[in-house]
């Protein structure tokens, strides 16, 4: 979980993940919900998620928007971990 | 909504809404989740709708289960607000 | 961390912690704060912490209060974890 | 709470604000906390006080660190009702 992943796995992941890009160097994606409750209730939701996983999100949030950029500052780029948080977080949606 | 509910609009109320009964002179649900992620999701969503109506649920969470059990301090008894709330969590459920 | 604490062990625990009590077997305190939102915020707080430990306090709330009660249910008991999360709690409160 | 500040009222209120200047337009400060629980902590309970006031912040978090900058979007700049969050966010922090 701690290695950033090689090109030909992240482009694999990235294949089967739902519009998830790489920005910046870090897993990117921008969900939009119906107003600001859902759309702190799932960054609430992903919180404990992120804790339980001790990986955290960088991410924003303008009323009913919520912007993720996932990465690994211990590693220095995309892990195993940062994939499975953008899954989770596509669950949780 | 700030007097307590006649008899017969309370029981059109109950009629209406969803699994909820009065419990001890209170509006009252058992609500059960996947699991605490999702259980204290919802909690937090209507924790804010709360806050914004001003009219806090006696709520009790133990893992994937949530109760709610509404009524007005204040008024000393069941309002429209109450069934407002309830309302609300139903549609955040 | 699974099995439940000896009645020596938990009695030193208890003489331990700050206000803590055994009530139907499950280590009990109330918490008052200031209002709903900080009640609520401390909540969050602890949910991220039981998340992590996947250890779930059974809980409820009023408005300012905090009322939790800890044991394991896997384990029938008090146990280490039980301890581990009544000490996360009042770290957080 | 609906009109934008003019120059010398928003001088004023950045005078007496703790730390707060203004970045594109909004009132922006970054906030620094122990942990993701407790900076996560701080952003619920400024969710719901943002539900309540039904002005909401853009923010951003990463880890321990929470950036908030407020505007209204509707009045196209800095409102009182954007100080009086800015208020709420500090007295929270």
């Amino acid at each position: 979980m701690t290695d950033t992943l090689s090109d030909a796995d992240l482009r694999e992941h990235l294949d089967r993940l739902d519009g998830w890009t790489v920005v910046d160097g870090k897993l990117h994606k921008e969900l939009a919900f119906t107003d600001f409750v859902t759309a702190f209730g799932f960054m609430t939701r992903l919180a404990m998620v992120a804790e339980r996983m001790n990986h955290h999100p960088d991410w924003s949030n303008s009323w009913n928007t919520v912007t993720l950029d996932i990465a690994s500052h211990a590693a220095g780029g995309i892990t195993a971990a940062c994939v499975e948080l953008a899954e989770a977080a596509d669950r949780l949606a």
